[in-house]
């Protein structure tokens, strides 16, 4: 594969001014806010997600230049057809990008911009100030737009697609293995022009216990069986967690995941607008009871063009807001015996909507 | 898929002294380096692929602490196991971890910490100075090890068998488009225990005349087929581009494939201790003539745990050196009409040796 384009050298690289299809609004709440804090222009440098964000792209290399009123973005000219695909563009003025230069306050990403990319910038504007603009992108990004919440109920769809036809598949015992399963639920994404949101976790019986497993030849034989996976369609992702039984449960695994799924169902219902994401942890492990501390991580996350984004759960001053989509997955971990975990996507829009459509019952196979 | 670690809360991280197996001599030469500069300790954050150079691991959320005599691996109880796996470890002790905050000089990587990063390790260390030692890790990394080019030549033969049964597939006629030929060659990585090293190119016709080409629907028709792609086998790289024709090409388009073919292989012989890479190109472009302005990118590019690495080919400071690992692929593009390219990795050790065995004759499938 060929290498990528050169540091900010504009002869290397095709400027465009951009009519931005889906995120147009949330680019002019933008422009409004470099506006009032008197910023001349944003820059975000190859890879930083906000190009994703603002263009729908993810081009093999790029920047974007965000000023309080217009858009341009720069990619090289190795893929300039795919950049182009879709994007309402017009060829850049010369005195436009002339105009970069007097800028005196710029604002960068800090949460991507590398210390080596911060450095160059300031060997490209030595009197500039450079000022952090990663929160209130990361606000923008928290309430999704109709046309982003759309995307992500497609990834949820095609996921719960690919887990009914796990179900109808794993009783012929065609699966064997573990990664026999994440290849089967890779390929039914792939037919539905979708691909991974992050590696799958397929994991039996005590592996489970480990909630970061990674997928290996173990059998598929008697017990629980998690699989946490999620598609990723035209950049935005989808996250479920579903927990099988291979064979027949006794009567205390059905009780431990009853006990599970209800501390799960529970938190969904306390979902409602301005509750704490750290109210919503407290609802599941007060279900969980005794199980609570066996309950090792955190509730859930953020989730749109990255599988984790704000809101993070940890932190107590994120709250339930209008067009937030976020994941509810608590979990059980027995270390050596068992780990189950059941997890779904939702969004808020003055309800909560379970996106992952799946069923919870205990399905045992 | 639970959402990773804090950030430097030893509370929530599993701490431990690591015997490193692969990169052992490296690390030593990196100690002796922070010793003559007078680090007291190197702090790589996730992600950093310096943390996967030294552990051969990929957890989900660490860091890594190194110092003139030890070294330290954090990573969180989610992954504890599989970061575990076939690394030798004893616990770390106490007082070792409150030995970090004396320290007055700390070296960080500035080509992969973020500005938000460092502004967070300021801190926690108010008074120390950070100094960047990305240059003298890449050049650790520029010269392999004897293990690192196994496990290059290792993906390198999985790329090769993945283009062989390519070919027996080809004359089947099954694969009718792009992303077919794409999903065989991801199954073919699979059955081998290798994902791919980057999203794989197959460009068929016109569409091959784009570098960068996003594969589609696009049926498998008359013209030239470009394949690029590679294996990723236990963190290493492999990188491969054929051309074949598919039906029967014209004596024109014969000659055309074999003065690349040609303009290929004088550069490969042109591999020779203290050659400069900017060399190498002008060796390929003498060769290709008038067809020269039609090779619109940079003949090659360093290779190993990434895809893209030093060398950069641009840099004319860049020489050939002892076990340099390396790809030289040139190409023509002839916009609207066609795209060709070969590309090979190559390891220089004394003497220039191509890792992708595959045949470079023009095949007529």
């Amino acid at each position: 594969m060929i290498s990528e384009g050169t540091f900010l050298t504009s002869g290397d690289l095709v400027g465009l001014e951009i009519k931005i299809p889906i995120a147009a609004m949330k680019l002019q709440e933008f422009q409004q806010y470099l506006n009032e804090k008197k910023i001349g222009l944003a820059l975000f440098i190859h890879p930083d997600i906000i190009i994703t964000y603002f263009t729908q792209l993810k081009p093999s290399y790029a920047y974007l230049v965000i000023t309080p009123t217009t858009a341009a973005f720069y990619f090289t000219a190795l893929d300039k057809k795919p950049a182009l695909k879709g994007l309402a563009v017009r060829p850049l003025s010369k005195n436009w990008s002339k105009a970069y230069k007097r800028v005196h306050k710029i604002g960068i990403n800090n949460r991507s911009l590398t210390v080596a990319q911060l450095e160059r910038l300031k060997k490209i504007w030595p009197k500039a100030t450079f000022v952090d603009v990663s929160l209130p992108l990361e606000q923008l990004r928290r309430q999704k737009t109709k046309e982003e919440v759309e995307k992500i109920q497609k990834a949820c769809q095609i996921t719960s697609t690919a887990f009914a036809a796990l179900l109808r598949e794993l009783p012929r015992r065609r699966l064997k293995t573990e990664l026999d399963v994440v290849c089967f639920l890779e390929e039914q994404f792939r037919q539905q022009q979708a691909e991974p949101s992050f590696p799958t976790i397929v994991a039996m019986g005590r592996n489970a216990a480990i909630p970061h497993h990674i997928p290996d030849n173990t059998r598929l034989t008697k017990g629980f069986l998690v699989v946490d996976f999620g598609a990723k369609f035209q950049n935005y992702c989808a996250d479920m967690t579903r927990t099988v039984y291979v064979g027949k449960p006794s009567s205390s695994e059905r009780k431990l995941y009853f006990l599970l799924q209800q501390a799960q169902e529970d938190a969904i219902r306390a979902v409602e607008e301005g509750t704490s994401f750290t109210v919503l942890d407290k609802v599941a492990r007060k279900r969980l009871g005794r199980y609570s501390s066996s309950f090792i991580h955190s509730l859930g996350h953020g989730i749109g063009l990255e599988v984790h984004e704000a809101p993070t759960f940890s932190d107590k001053k994120m709250k339930v807001q209008e067009q937030a989509v976020f994941t509810i997955e608590p979990g059980i971990y027995l270390p050596g015996k068992l780990g189950i975990r059941i997890e779904d996507t939702v969004v808020f829009d003055g309800k909560v909507k379970v996106l992952t459509s799946s069923p919870k019952e205990l399905i045992c196979l």
